[in-house]
């Protein structure tokens, strides 16, 4: 594991005067300093990062969070922002010399306003995602932000890293969320962002440089987010077939028919099948013999359930007849739409008992999926027989969780020593087909220097630019995103 | 008009060496400095500017848009991008110096590329817009920006003024179509941000940021376009009721039942019908009475023409079943649903044989759009009595074309006299509400300064600042969007 990130135990750092300054600001009851209150913010999920802090802070308002960020200017203190901690790449994780501060929002979790008629939801930068998704649909609304970590995650984290999930084909990312944002820069200054507006074309994009920056410009602490009509037909389908080629061809004609209605359009390997029968519990294979590929197909209809189930019949009886598709079976029951989707949204937690996983999260162009899978598959079983590619994910997006497990009986030390190796392996596809490394889970420690390395020179130079410009004394999140000398 | 921003006639420079080594960077064929080849390059359709330019410049490619910037960088040669030329703000026209030199990207306006299945296409940035329309129909794909001007208007500037129009309901801003951007720095410097990625989550949100910066922080050479399935149904009605609180309730249940299926929902009042039948061939009042007030609903669905009837039919008879609208026709042909837009559209050129206009591009969050329009009518009666007010436009968007004919028998000059004035009781109802003063038409010159004035003044920095680090020379566009002393 040399070539990992480095993983360091937490050292409890000595309180002094300036600690001192902080927790004076939030008061005591809202600043931890014990090792074992502070351990929680110093781990993310996938063990891959270990950090440490001498303070947590957890500010109630704007104001106090603009306080600290003064005060942290003052004195060039690092301060990391911290929301529900959910992150893959460690941008949430303090660095491992003890001089970050955390900033924790997760006293700033209130739901501040619902306006169902302007279709807006205006949210503390700390409020937890399920919790806006039960405000909108108690006014009849939906808000279709949806991931596997939305019982935790915030909507200031969720806004820091443009989170993706599982409905982005039919609605965006969250960018195509947000109608305006508060914002404390990292000299304490508060930007009040919070428009409402649909069309607003008076300036620069501060709005849209804030989503995605991790934190490194400034902290999010509100934001106003739209509302969608809550689709009143749903249906989902899960189909065996021959090939990804296949699968494309299916996707094509599947976004003809049903325009938007298209809500989701996920691709899974037999691999993953056999996983998720296997290990999570209720899970079966819906299909009597097995196929080479799956995809789960849902339609999303703004009139009724009917008209999804006619344009999920259309498509699919199309598709059989013409032997594009091997098998099919439609929900029979809103119980059975769920499963299928359980049986997606488990598919990374059911490589977990068969060993080690080696993650990547890249995007090609839709039309690239099939000659990318293909590559991508040569290319890790020559440099890894026995690899165990479980790929699947948002082919709708063109986005894939190329994730692989350890060959059978391999050690999963040994295997997990060779990350680095086999990323650099599955990127070289990825780049050769125009794609991202880091499709949906963003930058953080994790990919900071490989995509710095990657990226054409001027537009990191223009980057370190933009930081330097918000951040003059470097203390928002240093070390993530952006390395500036 | 003393208050007017200043019109003056264009001044023919000398040719001076200088100016010789930038016509060598695109063959004498390709720059003019004649009066009469320079003088269409010096106005705007408004009449608002006119400015003064030693040379006109003509770049074949993007490495001689990046020779010509690295020369200007060089040299500090203000630098004017022009596109079509269409714009509302001023922002294409050199100022009145005579030291701007005008790129315009005409000759670059090749459709480079279109891939159905990826539902993208590749345009240079002088590409017409209708020229990106039509290819993407030959392929049997919709691209859905639609504007008054998109015979003429080109691809990069609707890129640097984020242009709405009249399908922004259902698909957004021009922002919202576009996944990658090729740009020529100011430095002269190239970025090749041409991404055809759905997902992408690799550093800061520059594409954003270059669009509607209006050329101030780099020339769009290039894009990458997303495109939409051709919607195969589409019905058109045109409504008349009482008030813009029953357009407002009508708005709200047709979102419920179409959920995105609703493409268009425009305002009109009644003088927009009387001016549109007095004065524009082919527009009659489609409905047997007068109404206070009328909208347009468009309906597009991805299935079939009759399901876009049934919904317009199922909303329709229940809102006159409960007297929400007074009456309503529906399209009867595609001929029929044509002319309804024709009307709609026609509304702004059915102005000009009334007088004067003083306009407004101005948006409100949807659900103050009734209070924002009775405050602004009363203000502007106070204010000008006898003035004939015209505000129409994008309803499910809150963008509203605040349009005010002078009274009948004014003097044209001195009602236009009063423009600013008039914007300043308009403008001040739209703060009241946290609406924009620019919605669609952008900055540029016209709301430079009043903007500065009215934005939070930490964001203006932070565009300063931002600015500077782009463009640190000061050569791209100066004098619009925003002062940089």
């Amino acid at each position: 594991m040399s070539d990992r990130p480095a993983v360091q135990r937490p050292e409890t750092m000595p309180e002094t005067p300036l600690l001192q300054r902080f927790i004076a600001l939030v008061g005591e009851k809202n600043a931890m300093t014990e090792p074992s209150d502070v351990a929680p913010y110093l781990t993310e999920n996938r063990g891959l990062y270990h950090g440490a802090t001498p303070l947590v802070l957890k500010p109630g308002s704007t104001e106090e969070v603009s306080a600290i960020l003064a005060l942290a200017s003052e004195t060039g203190t690092p301060i990391v922002p911290a929301g529900g901690r959910t992150g893959l790449v460690g941008g949430q994780v303090p660095r491992d010399d003890g001089q970050d501060v955390v900033l924790s929002l997760e006293r700033m979790n209130r739901v501040r306003e619902v306006d169902p008629v302007a279709n807006i939801l205006v949210a503390d930068g700390g409020c937890i995602l399920a919790d806006v998704q039960k405000a909108a649909e108690a006014h009849g609304r939906l808000f279709p932000l949806s991931l596997g970590s939305e019982g935790s995650c915030r909507i200031g984290g969720n806004l820091s890293t443009n989170a993706g999930g599982t409905a982005v084909l039919a609605y965006g990312n969250m960018r195509s969320f947000c109608l305006g944002l508060e914002v404390v820069l990292p000299t304490g200054e508060i930007w009040d962002g919070l428009r409402r507006l649909k069309k607003d074309n008076s300036g620069y994009d501060l709005r849209d440089l804030f989503i995605g920056a991790e934190g490194t410009l400034g902290v999010i602490t509100g934001a106003v987010l739209k509302l969608f009509p809550r689709p009143l037909g749903r249906q989902v389908a899960f189909v065996g077939l021959k090939s990804t080629d296949a699968a494309l061809k299916l996707f094509e004609r599947a976004e003809k028919l049903c325009g938007t209605a298209l809500t989701g359009f996920e691709l899974m390997p037999r691999i993953g099948i056999e996983f998720t029968s296997r290990h999570i519990e209720g899970v079966r294979d819906p299909l009597a013999t097995p196929h080479d590929w799956y995809v789960l197909i849902d339609i999303s209809t703004s009139d009724s359930a009917a008209t999804a189930d006619a344009m999920m019949t259309t498509l699919l009886e199309a598709a059989l007849g013409d032997e594009l598709v091997e098998d099919a079976v439609i929900a029979a029951s809103i119980a059975q739409q769920t499963e299928f989707w359980h049986l997606r949204e488990s598919m990374s937690d059911a490589q977990k008992p068969e060993g080690g996983s080696i993650k990547h999260d890249v995007s090609v162009p839709i039309s690239k999926i099939p000659v990318f899978m293909r590559e991508a598959a040569d290319a890790v079983m020559a440099a890894m027989p026995g690899a165990r590619i479980c790929a699947f994910g948002h082919l709708g997006d063109g986005n894939i969780h190329y994730n692989i497990s350890q060959p059978l009986g391999a050690d999963k030390a040994d295997f997990i020593g060779r990350w680095r190796e086999m990323n650099a392996v599955v990127h070289a596809i990825v780049r050769k087909h125009g794609g991202s490394i880091s499709a949906e889970h963003g930058v953080g420690q994790l990919k900071r220097d490989e995509l710095a390395g990657i990226r054409p020179e001027i537009e990191t130079e223009l980057m370190r630019r933009i930081k330097i410009a918000f951040d003059p004394a470097g203390i928002m999140n240093p070390g993530k995103v952006i390395d500036v000398p």
